[in-house]
């Protein structure tokens, strides 16, 4: 049987073909993974999901977390989703193996979370918070930190959450004010409060490991006085007893969705708290570990919206209604009712959700590859790999959340009435989406990043770099006679961001900084577009070799080759407008009367 | 203090200003009115609002409609709001004088129920299906009905509901198969199951009068066996005494949004009815009376964006963070945080609502201004208004709808973390507004009427008066140097539209249908984004005007040509894509192997 809410030989086809993810296993520190180890995981991932993730996930959002008497309590089946996760090494997979892990893939692990996103996106959270919060301890705390507490981690007897957000700061972690004052054995006791804490709270770990941005009492102001601590829900003495350390759940955030995944209001009182690093560095450090964070929150986006594909596929192959029209324009009354799936409107709106759907997919799994490829390279090659996935991660991030909102409300739409009504999910999968684009830093603040930061980098070598990436997509294209016109448009399409950038570029030159970056979100929308159309043409390139290679795969080969089609059609044929505004020179979201929104 | 949820003076700018209601009052069957008194009323329906309405959105979505022992029960406040509604005429408003109405013109209809519902939207469908069921009766039934329900329905003592949808048959009205059974006193007997009966059950009506399609029994089969009947729940006997119909109240629809509406599934066990004018005619009387429906789920989309707009307005003006950009790209931290109105992505968001709700409600006044002139006037003019309404109402229906969702989501995005919380509202107008592009004809099938029938009216004659309509704006906005850019890109988009209908006309001439139809929804998008420049460029020539007459209206009118231009910047921008994806030759969502949907 076919999964419900994802397509595993399309996700091995675009690890192994499209993004040579072969290519790295059994070297470095993936020495011990072949591409039979890959899909064996990927297939115990989906058995986990078929049977523990999937069929819970309609009641996890009709049972939400509860917050009552100073606890949190979520689903009870998360407490067999843990024994699994622990029982698979989930959340060992990408430690290095001194700290207990199994050096996997990032390529791998993003593609076995996709699946259980893409099966229940109420769950992975847990699992990813605590990997990110042990990994900050790995990367940059002491040896005593590492030996307190990576093993309990890594195990899941313990899980992590990441205090950023205050009251008074949402967006803006410069202003975070929650205080550590040194004690005298070397620790800290921190004093604040912390909201928007997802997996902050509850009652399937013995103790849970904050990691927390706080300003040590005297650090300079902004960023730069920024220190990262851990804080554990319970201290353990030195007879191995728990105690409290006052961290106090004052309350949950309830949701539009994701409401089996907990969202926590913690207070800190006197807590005790131990520094990790350096004092001051916290942001660096935290940034170190956000792109993992971005690609994480995209690749959601992306499950979520494969997750909602499927499902409207299936009543589009179950639904009748209608009929398919003659060649006068009328209905044939004597025909049977045709399934919904046979109108081109709703194949449209099957083909819109494949093209995003598969697309982001294939935009994360590249971005994983990058991250992949800088973990075995040295020197120049490193640094090429980590830029461009710096580049990449802020659309990584958007793309998927932006437009897989669109994507599931087209899902929702195929159903007609049906999608509106709680009996069908599609109404669920719309509410869960909706976060993504704001999770790790909202679209607006993503798309700061791609244009400030990010298309500057190293004054513009990495984008060149990005570029080359691109060319020999194009290049590999323009060999095959059907796929030349895409691959020029694709050229035109490159020649003109290089363009919109020329044209902005003296305004930033000129010190007209918030000028410069009025349209940022416009730019992420374009360049977002322009990328996913380099995906899917990289994708029908190999889609081509492949069913050369395999008459079996000739179906499933067209099928992607087809929807490269589509996404040209339907989505590039977009990019010329917004080029055109971003090149519109008034300015027309910066000085004007604020009594004008009126 | 001004509104939650809109602006009456821009509401009344537009129907005294941009759309010359006045030109209507005091004529004909508007005879009792004056633009005084349309200001009147206006108020009170704002008033109304302020305090019957808007203060019990949100208990409403919290204390939704339930079903339980075979009846739903609806939130306790719509018994005040019934009240209200009948003190204020709500539901005589638009009938004649001789059936007990008040002759209400309706752009003043449609204004008011617009305030309620930017107010309230899970209010105005128990009004508005009470006045399309008895404007069928009115227009359609025979002087028995009339006597036998009006006066109680027009006093919403009694309210209606339109039973059309069935469950083998959603959009298909061809199949529905509801029978009716001559009975030997003229009367009918159904049997049947309808579904999605919005306002098929509630506790505030002491009768509910049912206006359901049917087949007599041996009826032609599709369309044109059709009959329409009038099926009351209770039947009054001779001795005035109710007697139950057996309209069986089997289940309701639990949904996204609109929670409060409550949304029946009923069962039709040899219910008496009887049958509006003749039998198989039920679909014309629909059909004529659907146009009204249809402005009426617009004008709901757009209320509900307006609702939004000006909650995530109040947030951005309430709410600092973070702080805005200095001539070196870095933040000052010895600034105080800024309001998050002054950065540019905000205000962006901002005024991409305000130019779709504004630009919305815009189009549902021009349409009812075509229908006040359209009952005034006579012979070929009445024709002429008649056919451009019939031109413009798929998009009234469609543009508020799916423009509105994109809307109210940017509204969302504004209040970032918070707007994902059930604390604030913009989560529940995200989930409500979604019903908007599926009510009354889903987007889909609104593209293919807008395609198939409406732009071929009269041999496309109907669609030249249009182009003459906006040439007039085109013209008086080409006499403005600061609008003429803007006269010209309309003027463009114009010749656009035909050029795509050209380049269009011979697969329909070849008796391809399917294919000339399969990008409908890309030509609904194309031609309703030209539709609102139009009414935003019509907007900005009314605001010079008045501008120049009253110094005290500046700030409001440089805000109306600030969204114009804002409008054109970044909205008027897509229409090339959109015409090129029309253009492009590929037929990719006809025939291909459904395996490719895998």
């Amino acid at each position: 049987m076919k999964s419900q809410y994802t397509n595993l030989d399309t996700l091995k086809f675009l690890i192994h073909k499209v993004h040579h993810t072969d290519s790295v296993l059994g070297k470095g520190r993936f020495e011990a993974y072949d591409p039979a180890s890959v899909d064996m995981f990927l297939d115990s991932i989906e058995s986990l999901s078929d049977t523990e993730l999937f069929p819970f996930i309609k009641d996890m959002d009709e049972n939400p977390s509860v917050f009552k008497d100073g606890k949190i309590t979520i689903h009870p089946q998360f407490k067999r989703i843990f024994e699994q996760a622990r029982d698979l090494g989930l959340i060992a997979s990408i430690f290095n193996e001194e700290d207990g892990g199994l050096q996997m893939p990032n390529t791998l692990f993003h593609a076995a979370y996709y699946i259980m996103e893409a099966a229940n996106n109420h769950v992975t959270g847990y699992l990813g918070l605590t990997t990110g919060a042990a990994n900050l301890i790995a990367t940059f705390g002491n040896q005593a930190l590492k030996d307190e507490f990576l093993d309990k981690m890594l195990s899941l007897e313990w899980t992590g959450s990441m205090c950023l957000t205050e009251p008074q700061a949402g967006s803006s972690l410069s202003d975070i004010t929650t205080s550590a004052t040194p004690t005298k054995n070397g620790s800290y006791l921190i004093n604040g409060q912390k909201i928007f804490i997802s997996s902050g709270d509850h009652q399937f770990a013995d103790n849970i490991v904050h990691l927390l941005l706080g300003r040590v009492v005297g650090a300079p102001e902004g960023t730069k006085g920024v220190s990262l601590f851990v804080v554990p829900k319970f201290k353990v003495n030195e007879a191995g007893e728990f105690e409290d350390n006052h961290v106090i759940t004052a309350g949950e955030f309830e949701k539009l969705g994701q409401r089996g995944y907990c969202t926590s209001h913690l207070v800190f009182e006197n807590s005790e708290a131990w520094l990790v690093g350096e004092e001051n560095r916290g942001l660096t450090y935290m940034f170190q570990l956000m792109n993992e964070a971005r690609i994480a929150t995209g690749r959601m986006g992306a499950g979520i919206a494969s997750a909602a594909y499927y499902a409207s596929l299936q009543y589009a192959k179950e639904r009748p209604q209608g009929r398919q029209l003659t060649s006068t324009g009328d209905k044939d009354l004597h025909q049977e009712q045709t399934l919904i799936i046979n109108h081109p409107d709703v194949k449209r709106m099957l083909l819109h959700q494949k093209a995003i759907v598969e697309g982001s997919l294939s935009l994360v799994l590249q971005a994983s590859h990058y991250l992949d490829k800088e973990e075995l390279a040295e020197g120049e090659e490193k640094e090429r790999y980590h830029l461009l996935l710096e580049l990449l991660t802020p659309i990584v991030k958007t793309y998927p959340a932006e437009k897989g909102i669109e994507s599931v409300s087209q899902g929702l739409q195929v159903l007609g009435g049906y999608g509106f009504c709680q009996d069908f999910i599609l109404q669920q999968y719309y509410r869960d989406i909706r976060i993504i684009s704001i999770y790790e830093g909202t679209t607006g603040i993503q798309s700061l990043d791609l244009l400030s930061r990010k298309v500057n980098l190293k004054n513009g070598k990495v984008l060149q770099w990005f570029a080359e990436e691109i060319t020999e997509t194009i290049q590999e294209a323009s060999q095959n006679p059907d796929f030349s016109v895409y691959a020029s448009e694709l050229g035109q399409n490159l020649k003109m961001i290089q363009q919109v950038l020329t044209e902005l570029a003296p305004i930033a030159q000129k010190g007209d900084y918030e000028r410069y970056l009025s349209d940022a979100t416009i730019f992420m929308d374009l360049f977002g577009t322009v990328v996913i159309g380099w995906q899917w043409l990289k994708i029908a390139n190999t889609a081509q070799e492949v069913m050369k290679a395999d008459s079996n795969q000739k179906v499933a080969m067209e099928g992607k080759i087809h929807t490269m089609k589509f996404f040209y059609k339907y989505e590039m044929s977009r990019t010329k407008g917004l080029a055109k505004t971003m090149m519109n020179q008034l300015a027309l979201t910066l000085d004007f009367d604020l009594d004008y929104l009126n």
